[in-house]
C-alpha cells in the first residue's frame, strides 16, 4: 500500500476528526471523499463487526436530492425499478441505468414525500447524470447535493445502542424503512440499512455541526457494548454478496448481470430510461453473471485489478473483489462469469498477477 | 498521510508497472484512478522538473468523446466559450458549467475532426453529464469513455526527449495544438500542453498494450537528459497559478470567479448551458475571486480542508491550495477572496487548522 496526499479534492467529512481519533490506518476514496478501510486491522474490523457494533463514518454515500414537481416522474425515468407502489418512509434500491442498460450506479432512493427525494449514491457522480437528464427534458425539478452525512450504526448490538441514543422507537423502524428521530433539538432521518449482513441502521446527518456531538454520543453510550469506529469491511462484504459499484460492476454492466435482474420491471416500470435495451436482456438473459467463487490456497493478495478467470486456458470471466475469510476458512471472491461455466461447483482458474489458482463457483454467497 | 488501500474501483493505469518500478511514494485518486504525487520528495521531484525533463502518467485525465453529426453542436452547448474558430488539430481549454453557471469540470476539448472530439477532463464524471444532456436533447452523437490514457513529459528537455522517440517534427507543434505521430506503427495524437509551466507534451495513448513499451522508450532515450518518473508537482502547479478543479474550485464556482471569465463568451456562443447565468455575472462581475497568497512563517502543513481567510476576524474568503516554495521563499497559495479584500498587497489572516497566519494578496502568481 502507498500512502494517500492530503488534498481538499479529497474531502473530508463531519466525522473525520473522530475518524482519526480512533486511529484509522487505511482510506480509499469515495466520491471524492475519504472513507476508511481500516482501524485495527481487517480481520479484528471484521470479527468485532459481527460480534459488536461498530460506528461507520459512511459520508461518502452522498445524496442527489430532487425536489419539485417533477420529482416524482423524473425518479421513474432514472430506474427500470417499478416505483408506483412506494411510499414516503420507504428506501428502494434502484439501479440507475443509461439508455443502452449500462449501470452508471446503484444507490438507495429515499423517498422522503412525494415531490421530495434522495438518492443515496455508489461510487459515481450521479449527480451529473440527473442533472442532465432534467436539463435536457426540461422537468420541473431542482436538482443538488445537499449537505447531508450518512454515519451507520452496525452490528448485532445495533438495536441497543440506538435505543440508548434516540428511544426505544427505533427499535420498530423496519428493514429498508426510515423514521424520524431527533438529536439535540433536530429531526434526523434514520432508517433500517446499511453496507452489511450483521443488522444496523443509517443516521443522515442534515447539516454538519452535529456531526462530532453525534459521533461522540454513540461512542459514549456504546460502551457497554464494546463498541469501536469501523467502516465497510472487506471480507465481511464479500461473504455477503454484497457488490461494490467500480469493483464488481461498471458502466459495462447490465442489471441482470450482477444478479439485479429482480429490480428491473421493465414491462411495468413506464418512461425510465434503458428499457428497450433491458427488455432484450430480459428476454434473452444475460451471457455472464456475478458469481460467488471460492479461491483455493492460502490468503491471497489485495484484488486492485480484475484477474482473468479461464477454464482450460480461455478467458470465461473476471474476479473483482477477494480475501480470506477466517471464518469460512477459504479465499471469498465475487466475479463475473460466463454462462458456459457459472454453474455450481464449476472448477475454474483464477489468473492472480503472481500465479494462478485454482477456484470454484460456490452455489451461493456465505453470509 | 494515511494509507491507500487498493482496489479494483481505484483503477490501474496502462503505466502503473512503471510508477512502480520507479518507486512512486504517494497517490491521490482522481477520476477513480490513481495518480502518483511524490516519488523522491516533493521538493526533490520540483527542483528535478525545473531542470530536467519528466514523464507523467496522467491517465486520469480521461476522455470523454462525442462522436456523431451532433457532436460539434453538442461541444458548443457544454461551455460558454466560443467554438466557431476552432480548427481540427487545436486543443481548447473550456469552462463546463451548469444551467446556473456552475463550474462541473474545467477540461480540454480536444477537436480531432469536425464530428469527433475529444473532453481531457478534470476530476469529476463530466461523462455523466454529458450523457444526460446528450439523451435529454436527443442528440444524434455517440458519447462515452474511449481507452485513451494520457502520458505528459514536461520540463525543460521536453523537446529533446520526443523528438528522440517521436523525431524532429514533434519541435514544431505549438502550443495547445496537437500532431499525429507514429510509435511502433500506430499513431497517437500529442499535444503541446501539460499542467506545469516548465513546457512539454501530452502523448493521448490509444489502447493500454502499447503503454509499458511508451514510457520504457522514453526512460530509455531520456538518459542523457537526467529523465525520472514524476507527477503534477504541488509546488510548481501553485507557484504558476495552475488551478485544481475540486481545490481551487467547485460546482459552487463560476469560471468568473476563477479568473476565467477570458475563455466565456457568453455573447456569441449560442445555445451554451448557462448563458443566461453567466451573461449576468459577466455584467456584475463576481464578488469573490481566486488570487495568489503568500502566507508568512515556515513551511505550511498539507491543505486538506478550506482554510478560512479572514480580516478583522471576519471571514473574507477560504485558502484551497498551500505549499512551501523553496525558489520564492515563501509558502505560495491559491486562495477564493472577497473584493473588498482581494487588492494587491491586502494583508489578511489565514487560519490553519492548528494556528493563524498573516498572508498578503500577492500581485499574480509567481511562474
Amino acid at each position: 500500500m502507498a500512502l494517500i496526499s492530503p488534498s481538499r479534492r479529497l474531502r473530508r467529512t463531519p466525522f473525520s476528526d473522530g475518524v482519526e481519533a480512533a486511529g484509522v490506518k487505511g482510506y480509499t476514496v469515495y466520491n471524492r471523499m475519504l472513507l476508511p478501510t481500516v482501524f485495527r486491522s481487517v480481520e479484528e474490523d471484521y470479527h468485532h463487526l459481527k460480534n459488536a457494533v461498530q460506528i461507520w463514518d459512511v459520508s461518502c454515500e452522498r445524496q442527489v436530492e430532487l425536489r419539485g414537481p417533477d420529482a416524482g416522474k423524473l425518479m421513474q425515468m432514472l430506474t427500470p425499478r417499478d416505483l408506483r407502489g412506494m411510499l414516503p418512509g420507504q428506501c428502494f434500491y434502484v439501479p440507475i441505468v443509461d439508455e443502452t442498460g449500462g449501470m452508471l450506479n446503484d444507490p438507495v432512493a429515499v423517498k422522503l414525500s412525494e415531490d421530495r427525494w434522495w438518492i443515496s449514491i455508489a461510487d459515481s457522480d450521479l449527480l451529473f447524470w440527473v442533472k442532465g437528464i432534467a436539463n435536457g427534458w426540461r422537468l420541473d425539478v431542482l436538482v443538488d447535493e445537499p449537505d447531508v452525512s450518512p454515519l451507520a450504526v452496525q452490528g448485532p448490538h445495533a438495536d441497543d445502542l440506538m435505543a440508548a441514543v434516540f428511544g426505544d422507537a427505533i427499535r420498530d423502524v423496519r428493514f429498508f424503512r426510515f423514521g424520524m428521530f431527533d438529536f439535540q433539538g433536530r429531526e434526523f432521518a434514520i432508517a433500517r440499512s446499511g453496507y452489511s449482513r450483521q443488522g444496523g441502521f443509517e443516521i443522515y446527518l442534515e447539516g454538519s455541526d452535529l456531526g462530532m456531538p453525534l459521533w461522540n454520543a454513540l461512542m459514549e453510550a456504546g460502551k457497554k457494548w464494546d463498541v469501536h469506529a469501523g467502516c465497510p469491511n472487506l471480507i465481511e462484504r464479500i461473504e455477503g454478496g454484497l457488490l461494490s459499484y467500480g469493483n464488481d460492476m461498471t458502466d459495462d454492466n447490465t442489471p441482470h448481470e450482477c444478479g439485479l435482474g429482480k429490480f428491473c420491471n421493465t414491462h411495468t416500470a413506464i418512461g425510465c430510461i434503458g428499457r428497450d435495451a433491458l427488455l432484450r436482456v430480459a428476454k434473452e438473459g444475460p451471457v455472464q453473471q456475478i458469481r460467488a467463487i471460492a479461491i483455493d490456497g492460502d490468503a491471497v493478495p489485495g484484488c486492485d485489478r480484475a484477474w482473468p478467470i479461464l477454464a482450460d486456458g480461455v478467458a470465461v470471466g473476471q474476479v473483482t473483489s477477494a480475501a480470506w475469510s477466517p471464518d469460512f476458512n477459504t479465499n471469498v471472491a465475487i466475479g463475473m462469469v460466463r454462462m458456459t461455466h457459472w454453474n455450481e461447483g464449476t472448477k475454474l482458474d483464477v489468473a492472480l498477477p503472481e500465479e494462478t489458482r485454482t477456484a470454484t463457483v460456490h452455489e451461493k454467497f456465505w453470509l
